[in-house]
């Protein structure tokens, strides 16, 4: 990334990333199930459904490394790291019962499961849990650090919905969400993993996260471009299918022939643009530098993550920190 | 009510209950913009109409009473005040949401007004706004009750969509929900009161709180058993339309020929019970003596939450937190 600490030629895996805090994981395993925990048979239910299709755990992966990184770990790291792991489950659950989304991970969502009402009120009762126990902790910095990133993230969610004229959704509106949306929380997790055990980097750790959020969703954002489905061998365009438009569209709206852009009008009148304005889309993006830019822009965000580590001392957590912007920005699942 | 202070022959309005507040209502009114205020159009719109939809206040309203019971409020009331409202009116928001709901207080939900994804997310702002705001004060004490009552009521949420054979519903069961869906909000509103002026009440009012809120659940419950609609001059039997068990089936159940059992039996096999079935039943519940004893049911809640409020000194407060009972007791809104 930087000059000082060039990327590793190899692409890190999830479980190099995840090295230093193995242990800690697995407390933050344990913490989840205790926190979520009912006497009642529902809410068990949909818990274990949740704890199966338990992701990749990076937010609670970064908020242990962050508190590692001067080699002081506060104990108490790990319940910290599920309350995050649990606003982010919150989140998905209700965004699924936004969408009305039916699969996750490639397994059924709470909505298709159980039912729209379950979802709405789960991530209700996930949520309150999150926060009640950092009350009972009487962790106020963290609670301070989480109302917000979930307030900031609730306006993002409002901020989508309401793109009228999506056409003239600008970058700054686009970095803007995504500041919101997806920096917010992995910027909290780092901050709130530098309070325990860090305090001195917290500055730091929290503005590393915002900026690997950043570059984390331009990346996500790409693959809609770049990544061949298994099926078919072309882009998906996923988020063309929706109309949502992403940097690079903006960016390919900037330098696009008047054809070009009528035919991109063309595709954002359709209620469910089909495959051939799609893929024509798709193409015109390409041709009109929107990919290379957002892909510069992607590298610039994580080149600024990468810099802001150089503050930090040179410890195995800082390492996978490093490695952490690799795996984003190199990803392709 | 009891012995000690007998109930008012004349009903006390809303306005008798809500004088020695009137003032600290608006400064309720007034925080309640402060919080929910955003730089964003989407959320101004639906926070306006939210705002025109106030309901009476009654949860701010319980606040500012018990803050004065022992005439010291702290100037801190009307912002806990606020945030209790919020707390409600977030849960109304996501019930309605939940419940695909369109109109409520007579006017169209946030739903029919704009989406259900803007309900769902509207919901999740107004709580990370009200929890936000203590956090930002500091008031670890209203935390703790608030962000425990908020896991209760979705508890109880939980607890009302699991009902697989609802005539097996005990009058256990039912009170054990109205206490997590209802009473703990009302109880929360009254404690976070008595900590913010009377805190050496704060058990009594605590305790009131949940009574009140138990006896307003069931004279909720009851109204759809005894009073007229409008239209028709008959009972609404609304909860036996969705095929909702309360106090007085549950009662009545218990002492009910073979032949009545079967007819309610009957309806509940219904996917929509038809009008004809739920005039039947709401008979039967009557001649079996279940309006009779929910009744006094709920008449033995009230009494024992006017007994609760004699440990307290004789303040203006104290006798409008009496007449809040009887309020709710003789309610036909």
């Amino acid at each position: 990334m930087s000059a000082a600490t060039p990327r590793p030629s190899a692409v890190p895996t999830l479980a190099d990333i995840q090295a230093p805090v193995r242990e800690g994981l697995e407390r933050v395993t344990e913490e989840l199930r205790r926190i979520i925990a009912a006497d009642f048979s529902l809410i068990t239910e949909v818990n274990e459904h949740l704890l199966r299709m338990r992701g990749k755990m990076f937010r609670p992966t970064l908020t242990l490394l962050s508190s590692q990184v001067a080699d002081r770990p506060s104990p108490r790291a790990p319940t910290l790291a599920a309350v995050i792991e649990l606003m982010h489950v919150a989140t998905l659950v209700h965004d699924d019962a936004v969408d009305h989304s039916t699969l996750r991970r490639g397994m059924p969502t709470i909505n298709a499961l159980f039912s729209h009402q379950v979802s709405v009120i789960m991530g209700d009762y996930l949520y309150s849990k999150a926060l009640g126990t950092l009350v009972k902790n009487g962790d106020m910095e963290p609670l301070r650090i989480l109302t917000d990133v979930s307030t900031q993230m609730t306006i993002g969610e409002m901020r989508q919905l309401q793109q009228f004229d999506r056409l003239a959704f600008s970058e700054d509106d686009y970095h803007a969400l995504n500041r919101a949306k997806t920096a917010s929380l992995l910027s909290g997790a780092c901050e709130i993993g530098a309070i325990s055990g860090a305090e001195r980097y917290r500055a730091e750790l929290k503005r590393y996260g915002e900026l690997l959020g950043m570059a984390f969703q331009v990346a996500d954002d790409l693959l809609d471009y770049t990544a061949d489905a298994a099926v078919t061998g072309k882009p998906t365009g996923l988020d063309l299918r929706e109309r949502k438009v992403t940097l690079p569209l903006i960016a390919a709206l900037r330098d696009m022939s008047a054809g070009a852009r009528a035919r991109v009008d063309a595709l954002f009148v359709q209620e469910t643009p089909d495959d051939a304005s799609i893929a024509e889309v798709v193409a015109i993006v390409a041709e009109s530098g929107g990919i290379e830019y957002a892909r510069r822009r992607g590298e610039a965000f994580a080149d600024e993550a990468d810099a802001v580590l150089q503050a930090l001392p040179e410890t195995a957590a800082r390492a996978a920190l490093s490695d952490a912007i690799t795996y984003v920005m190199e990803r392709r699942w």
